[in-house]
């Protein structure tokens, strides 16, 4: 389906974009030198996808094949890094809603591709959620911080129903290409309703 | 060899189970949301495993590939998610003595499963081990500290004596399930008595 | 070209004993005990070439392969921690030099295998960075810090400089073991040179 190949590269680019271009304002914001913003746009915008590769099989990950990955991360990284002064102007609204977006990209395009290669459907769901948190989770983890998706808010929620909409769709026999919009679309408004009524997970009682 | 693969899944869900348990009281201790707890849970009862398998070329991992290690680790976080107010009261042998059994049972199954993937035997021994401390481990990164096993006492040591039992025996022709069960023995005595006794390793001399 | 595969070893090994030389100083310099300082003795010297060899699908990984990488670096961590007391007594610049070696030694063979095992070029130049600068960043996400190369320094960029130089050079049909002496002796001097004329990457301006 070399179609809707095509189809899951350009979202995984523009997924690849928007965190990136997170990933580098969190690194000018503690103070990283021009090459620790690149690796951590990089890590940001990459570390899920890879971590979903090497666990599903697919190795080389995507993004260490296909050089366009690290081109547009770079790419995003330079943006933020030269128009630090404008980037950080951009209202925290804009900011919460390109993010759910690359989240839903991500977790759903990181989920079908794990059932492409033959990974169990609860698993791939799983897959696909790690794909939108990861690189995340890696920038927190290089920047020594514990990584905020195990504290607050409802992120790898967002991913993890997103992405099972899709799987379990896809299981049924649904047509893909809708049972991905859908999942990208739930994931993307509970992460942006979630923010805006400041939804959280319950703690355990103590 | 089915039998003994079955008995090695047994042993591996076992102790997934286990380490899942502590895995999710360190993560209430800090306050982490449910999903936080579930994803503590997993990582440190399958993160060794995960590492393990892939450094020795077993992908997609186990805990990947079969989705009864996640169930597992999901339950163990549960039942300490609502039940926390009596898990915290659960006396500190008793915690000690489960986690030294996870522990032998992880090492010796980890490190037999390497030399079954033709890994080196020495190499093998420190795969055993990886797969022993790896989850506690990533968790303790997960959760920005220094690992504890590499600060303090006898512990991934005893992963390491054991498994190198297990190994060298293993490899001199004598009965594996045997060797494994001296192992895990020798893993889990070793870990209780120096806990009981305070023993722990030298330090440079500065 | 066995030749040239026992050049590469040899280079290898040689980067493994500087590094681990390195992790565990670090170690000590935190309080680990005798297991702490080699686990990161073993993890800094081999961490790089592991990430590395996990990303290019050279599985199990060449230090995982073989126990000559693991015994060269528990020798290292070794020497260090019996004879710390005149390790500490070693001037910086000893250090300095030492360390630019392995670090030019990792990068360029780490780029060279990957380029054998049909990476893309510029991805290539990344790998061989990964595998100068991987090891320490481990070690330190170990130690819950923030990796030194995000921060400061020609570090990782000197690494970067060298793989560059060896694969333009080498995809271009210049001789290969030439391109990777070039790299390594580029490498090597930027990173003394920068330290000397105590250089960094600018900041984004805020």
């Amino acid at each position: 389906m070399p179609e809707n190949n095509k189809f899951l590269l350009a979202v995984d680019l523009v997924g690849t974009f928007v965190f990136a271009l997170e990933g580098a304002t969190v690194a000018i914001g503690v103070q990283l030198d021009f090459f620790g913003v690149m690796v951590v746009s990089f890590v940001t915008a990459s570390g899920g996808g890879i971590i979903r590769d090497l666990l599903i099989g697919s190795v080389p990950p995507a993004s260490i094949r296909d050089r366009r990955y690290l081109v547009t991360a770079i790419l995003g990284g330079v943006v933020v890094f030269f128009l630090h002064q404008f980037v950080v102007q951009i209202p925290s609204l804009v900011i919460v809603v390109l993010d759910a977006a690359g989240l839903g990209l991500f977790a759903i395009a990181g989920a079908s591709k794990a059932l492409d290669y033959g990974i169990d459907p609860l698993m791939s769901v799983l897959m696909g959620t790690i794909t939108g948190v990861g690189g995340g989770t890696m920038r927190d983890i290089l920047l020594s911080r514990i990584p905020s998706i195990l504290r607050v808010d409802i992120y790898a929620v967002a991913a993890l129903v997103g992405a099972a909409i899709t799987i379990f769709g896809v299981n049924r026999g649904m047509p893909r290409n809708l049972m991905m919009a859908l999942g990208i679309t739930v994931c993307f408004l509970l992460r942006v309703v979630s923010v805006w009524q400041q939804w959280n997970l319950p703690k355990a009682i103590s």
